[in-house]
């Protein structure tokens, strides 16, 4: 195996220098920024126990997520694989504020296999929520704040697809889908599989406007979609129609906020449909066709820890965001550093440590070897003239 | 089980808000510091084959490694319980530098049971190492780094317990102990069990000096342990010399940079024994009794990755050191908070951005919840005079 021991499994990568710090770099960005908007940081556990995990997102993440057994109480743990659940749970059982709430987290999940961009099994999550508000404005803040993290990340162009989990709800429920209906045409639905679709609509025996309607809902996407649906659903019911009238208000917030953007609908794409309860998006850049980011409501998250509140937010990968990113090596470029002799003299650390909380890196020279400044980044060296040591070029 | 969702497997933290944010500003500090003494970060992953994270460390490590099935290779993965073993693996297989490279992380490790001090399962370990160089020179940066890593996290008072493998390792030889003794009286020593060092020398047959000097290893600990051992171990060959005397030089070498500092030695304290080659140390608090930080030299560690040079550095738990610590939350107590309408009316989204940029922290309202922005944390709010936003007092 010796040979081997480099290998990393795939999927899981290390971060060397100086890509590490430009991680480092952007996680403080957005940390910043989500703090200069209110939210505060939370840090998730890495290990929970299975149930905690698996709650709300349930089946969803069940085979996503790897197991350990512990052995101080011999339960079932799990990895976390998402932190959504274990931020609702901190909202509903340990914070319990009564006013809204907003908050932040950023770490590492792990996925036993590889998904979304990148083909990653550990992804960077960083991601944030708001609790306790319903309705338009916290939706349009959180679509806001995810744009705004793209933007910062570099990502120059990119659109956003919304959907609302109310719309496919009641289509089924009108047209009397029972679980496991619902269940595998939602599943046609998301692989857009139309000849599926269309052969699932006929074998559970569904005919006229119910029929039209769950098959238009396959082809409502773009620029227009909402528009199209008020045609095409007109004959659907109330629950329907009030997603549809959610969406078309939260179009016209977020065309006051984002006058610049231009926002796409997808009536079918669902993610996380299990557990979502009103609006869902997902962010894409064109051409790469990977989601970005994602997100929405799902306002009984925090039920099963105790106390169920409205709930939306997003979240994304900021090592996926960086694989496919330039420009921010430069950006977060590090200072030239400082070479100085291995010397304990009282003048010379006092001018080394005046150099380094002015936030220059100095490095000092380790005896004994015969190292090139230069190849340690160094392009000035302090050096003693008439008694004070100063800063001198390295030629 | 609903009733126990919230429930957290023992050893395992959340951290909420004001205490994630302590957190975060503490490991950006600490992290800052090593950058300005040209440490380099890198980011080892969460998981990784078994056999790369048991290098080196060996058995000490494998009862504390989580273990997990890779679906997909089938082989066994192990979260990491230590970094140190996948950043001798960066230093010795991707960056092959033939400068010194000082190397700095920080991450969660998970342990199979909680162990050191605040009894975690999840510390966040911190840490910084350089490679390349052989010498009391980066022994002593190492050092010096590690009380400034404490006193930075405000450990107001902390005394350094150092020692050398090469002691044991040269007076088991000289006694001529195979390596299941020498196994046996390691045991015995790291616990100073008194009766039981002495029935092992009896039992193995020691006689002599050799006795004499193992018996004495036991107690040869204290800020004049150095001085006792030139007496105590002068029939020690050259092996044990050369160990003594490096650690008079380092002692030399650390009262030139830190003469304020009291050092102690403990010649049988020698954690990480198996793969340690030189200097180890531990720092304590006095009254707390556990260790706080550790760390020592480790020359042949990135051999089974294809290339041994010389290795030396230190870690901490920084979520250790907080519970330990007071004081850091007023040191980190962010700005109090601005309330602004929710309005995309641009004089007033100028205004908070202009906030925003500044560091403040502005919270939009969300209508229709009757929130009070003091409980929000804002004693300011952005409101319009005269067409132009100011900020008010609120009382």
């Amino acid at each position: 195996m010796n040979e081997e021991r480099w290998l990393l499994p795939a999927g899981i990568e290390e971060v060397l220098p100086p890509q590490a710090r430009v991680i480092e770099s952007l996680r403080r960005e957005l940390l910043d920024l989500y703090a200069s908007w209110g939210y505060e940081m939370v840090i998730p556990p890495f290990i929970d126990y299975l149930d905690s995990l698996l709650t709300g997102t349930g089946q969803d993440l069940d085979l996503q997520t790897f197991k350990l057994t512990d052995q101080l109480s011999g339960k079932l743990l799990g990895v976390r694989a998402d932190m959504t659940p274990q931020v609702a749970r901190m909202d509903a059982h340990h914070l319990r504020r009564e006013t809204a709430t907003r908050l932040c987290y950023l770490g590492t999940v792990l996925h036993t296999m590889p998904d979304g961009f990148g083909g990653s099994r550990s992804p960077l999550q960083i991601g944030a929520e708001i609790y306790g508000h319903s309705g338009i404005e916290s939706d349009t803040e959180i679509l806001r704040l995810t744009l705004l993290t793209l933007q910062t990340a570099g990502i120059g162009e990119c659109y956003l697809d919304l959907g609302h989990v109310g719309i496919y709800r009641g289509l089924a429920r009108q047209a009397r889908l029972d679980a496991a209906q619902e269940h595998a045409l939602f599943g046609a639905l998301q692989r857009k599989a139309l000849p599926e679709i269309e052969a699932l609509i006929d074998g559970f025996g569904i005919t006229g406007a119910p029929a039209d309607m769950l098959r238009a809902l396959a082809e409502l996407n773009g620029a227009d979609a909402l528009k199209q649906a008020d045609t095409l659903l007109r004959g659907a019911d109330a629950q329907v129609r009030e997603a549809l009238d959610y969406l078309h208000a939260l179009a016209d917030e977020l065309g006051r906020w984002l006058p610049e953007h231009s926002f796409h609908y997808d009536l079918a794409e669902l993610r996380g449909y299990r557990y979502k309860t009103g609006v869902v998006f997902a962010a894409f850049v064109p051409d790469w066709g990977l989601e970005i980011a994602r997100g929405g409501r799902y306002d009984d998250i925090g039920q099963v820890f105790g106390r169920a509140r409205p709930a939306v937010g997003f979240s994304t990968d900021l090592k996926g965001l960086l694989r496919h990113c330039s420009g921010l090596e430069e950006r977060y470029h590090s200072s030239t550093a400082v070479y100085a002799p291995w010397s304990a003299d009282p003048s010379l650390r006092e001018a080394v440590e005046q150099l380094r909380t002015a936030g220059r890196r100095v490095i000092n020279a380790l005896p004994g070897l015969d190292q090139d400044p230069g190849q340690l980044g160094c392009q000035q060296a302090l050096v003693e003239r008439d008694g004070r040591w100063e800063l001198e070029n390295i030629d």
